[in-house]
């Protein structure tokens, strides 16, 4: 077989399995979004067919051999990407034995239903057990893909390409030692918003998703390519570029959920709709990582969506869109309360401060149960401690502490880190554009978003998987990752806000 | 292979086959309900991957010999029809070679968009080529599917087993002989309705569908098993029993639209939620013929929705719902006015006593086609020659009358009888069920709807495919199939309302 003829194969085989992905994310969309409550069981027939039809065709040992065939020959960069990545797939496909496969299949179903009940009754002790299955489990998966330095990279790089536990360390060290004194700052200043600036408020909630519409589609969410719907827990998913959905959650009493979740979504979803359709199918038309996902997210929700520039546009069109019930707001207290700054307890609700010290108390006890540093016994109480080391507060009840992410019972130890990682590399590519567009700001102001995209666009969406994450980061930003822009930019805007006293 | 082990085996692949179909109903509800535009180009291959799965695990030689091995030994009527059914399926998809199949797919998908733009421009001559190709490939596949009387009997019993061109030629002409002269009778009667009731008046979208929900939820439809949307055509589908999926469409000016064709598709989704779910996969829990279904979707829709003892109930809450807008109608002047009958050029909008009419210009058309005794070019006159015979009115334009059906673009000759047969059977049932529960009307009149659906779902959806569609409706009724229940009903509520003279 030739080189050639095999890569051509490699394509047809990357897309059919590209095609049964895009059946199973529009099955589980549904689920999510529309699914009558009866329909559970036979949909969990349905996608488990599909998952299994994935894996087949995912395993087919017919694709080890073509990539050997193709791998004698010397590639340009994009056809070397895609098989530098239909290798990565095939390989850690085919690491994991069918047994185990299997055996995680069944333990997560298992552990999902546990897990919400002890959620419920805040009671670790029910959950505990089956967790420590699943540690077990990751430990094994980890061992079958195989690691050099620790046993945790193993996890990691599933998530993030080359992501390891030593890079986590010195960022979330370094993260820590800027943002720890910020909120010590920001925590004790007078310079407080109005945390009832809405009391008494309704937000309707067609109202609140017109607005949501026209904010992300004036970002460039392209709605002839796309949807918003809403569901309990939002997220952004679909079968293809062409066709993306976004859900957001609505809540009467804050207009801030729904519209600031839509943008998230709505970053996620650009992303989603920015690969080069010629190479759908194929790793060329794929994101890069997690990290880079949550970038897109965190970028267009955060550095644009929190940003005085953006709301000196939208904060007119948000008065008249909710009228009577906003009639008193002024913008500067608008805006204030848009940025508020808290440490609390749960993760999703966290502000852009406090979020990366969530995400750290979870990175250490992940890396700490894979080195055996750590009993799943005593979660609870190194949880409860972290939060009061990092953000001076104890959990009151595990409900609120260590039970509320669903991740662990999913098995998604590894996971965690990839959304610091997207707020990491959304300062620096926020710092890039503006190096590239010195008027974003007047441009913004004056109702002018198309820069962002246009840029993320070129940098980030249409590469696909050219480029490794941190190779990608490089090379759209001019510096390998590093948290300094992060840092600088977190403590620009609060300082702002909160002063420097 | 022992019989029992092979029946086993079947069972199986048939679940597998039906979870595939599931799948696919999902993508194809979904395409018509929430797609986005730009979604198309993807959606078509999605829809053509699980098309040609369904069709590789529907084909596969291993089921052949498994109906073997199995039909050697004596069965229980369940597992003998589950047999029966089996081999019909696995016989039609092995009789029509692979290239026929993929000839008709790609012959359909072109001669759809040629039919909606010679449609839009009322020019048959567009669509005549192609007509005459899908022409041509139903008497290929008539051919291959094999037939003993007449050529069309093959196709007519693809959408409805044992049916013949020689009972349809029998049951039209009776019909007829009822159907014209009633006709005449209603077109000259001067006890017409007020077709301007409505005039002026608005109804808004939410009601209507709120009032749709409450109808079908009397009548039995289970929403915590299914939903109801918006679509441009009007359809049931859905992925299994637990998850039916009724939509229809709305008219601001005329609250029958949506009213009517949402008790019609209720009567559908019933059906499909009626199976015994232990059976579900098998054909033992599939209906048992589209003449059947439509059965259903008929006997809910007139035969009840437009009686007088459901509205003596419903009315009420009509005139509540809408309010001020049908403050001056009257019960009978509401009455009337749903069962005006009026010769029409367009069969979905169609009244009870003309809707058969349109139908048999239909069924005499294509089996004159597949007889050789008509040609392509000659269809507009011969369609306008009839529709002036059976209707008394000629269509204006070819949009208005040959044009008017996406069925023969879509390759569905042999389809339309069905639709008659559903009103035949439907009277049948309607007078079967009349004789068991003497006071349905009086039931009905106090808010209780329950009856119809418990005694359908005993007599007809239950069974699934236990009994040939003749079987089933003798098992049911106590007679063969016949045109006498309708003749009487008809004639019973429309000389009632328009008179005798």
């Amino acid at each position: 077989m030739n080189p050639q003829q095999a890569y051509d194969e490699l394509v047809q085989r990357s897309q059919e399995i590209f095609t049964i992905h895009s059946i199973e994310s529009l099955t589980s969309w549904d689920q999510q979004v529309n699914m009558p409550p009866k329909g559970v069981t036979h949909r969990a027939r349905m996608m488990a067919y599909l998952a299994q039809l994935g894996h087949q065709k995912s395993t087919d040992p017919r694709i080890g051999e073509l990539l050997a065939a193709a791998e004698g020959a010397t590639w340009p960069i994009g056809q070397a990407a895609n098989l530098r990545e239909w290798r990565r797939d095939y390989d850690q496909a085919t690491r994991l034995p069918e047994a185990l496969v299997t055996h995680r299949a069944g333990l997560i179903t298992r552990a999902n239903a546990i897990w919400q009940a002890a959620r419920a009754s805040s009671d670790f002790r029910a959950f505990a057990p089956i967790l420590g299955e699943i540690v077990a489990l990751c430990r094994d998966e980890a061992d079958c893909l195989g690691w050099q330095a620790e046993r945790y990279d193993a996890l990691l790089d599933r998530f993030e390409p080359d992501l390891t536990t030593a890079q986590c360390d010195a960022w979330f060290a370094e993260l820590r030692g800027a943002v720890a004194p910020l909120l010590q700052r920001i925590v004790a200043s007078p310079l407080q918003p109005d945390k009832n600036l809405f009391r008494g408020a309704t937000f309707p909630r067609n109202r609140q998703q017109a607005l949501g519409r026209a904010v992300t589609a004036a970002l460039g969410f392209d709605y002839q390519a796309g949807r918003l719907d809403a569901s309990t827990h939002p997220f952004t998913t679909g079968p293809c570029s062409q066709d993306v959905r976004l859900t957001t959650r609505y809540n009467a009493k804050d207009p801030f959920q729904a519209l600031m979740g839509t943008i998230h979504e709505a970053g996620h979803g650009m992303y989603g709709q920015g690969v080069r359709l010629e190479h759908e199918g194929a790793p060329l038309g794929r994101s890069a990582s997690l990290g880079l996902h949550e970038s897109q997210s965190r970028f267009f929700e955060n550095n644009i969506g929190r940003s005085r520039p953006f709301w000196a546009y939208w904060f007119p069109r948000f008065k008249k869109t909710f009228g009577r019930a906003v009639h008193h707001v002024d913008s500067e207290a608008f805006y204030r309360l848009l940025n508020k700054v808290e440490p609390t307890f749960i993760r999703v609700e966290a502000d852009e401060v406090t979020y990366n010290l969530h995400i750290m108390v979870r990175f250490e006890i992940e890396r700490d149960l894979m080195r055996d540093d750590l009993a799943v016994a005593d979660l609870p109480a190194v949880w409860n401690a972290r939060y009061q080391e990092y953000l001076g507060i104890t959990p009151p009840t595990d409900r609120d502490g260590v039970l509320q992410d669903i991740h662990w019972s999913w098995g998604l130890l590894g996971y965690f880190p990839t959304y610091s990682l997207g707020t990491v590399y959304a300062a620096q590519l926020e710092a890039a554009l503006r190096r590239a567009t010195p008027d974003l700001d007047a441009q913004m102001a004056a109702g002018e978003f198309g820069a962002a995209l246009a840029w993320m666009r070129e940098q980030i969406h249409q590469p696909g998987m050219t480029y490794r994450p941190a190779e990608l980061i490089e090379h759209a930003t001019g510096q390998r990752p590093a948290a300094a822009d992060y840092i600088a930019y977190l403590t620009g805007r609060y300082t702002e806000l909160y002063g420097d006293q």
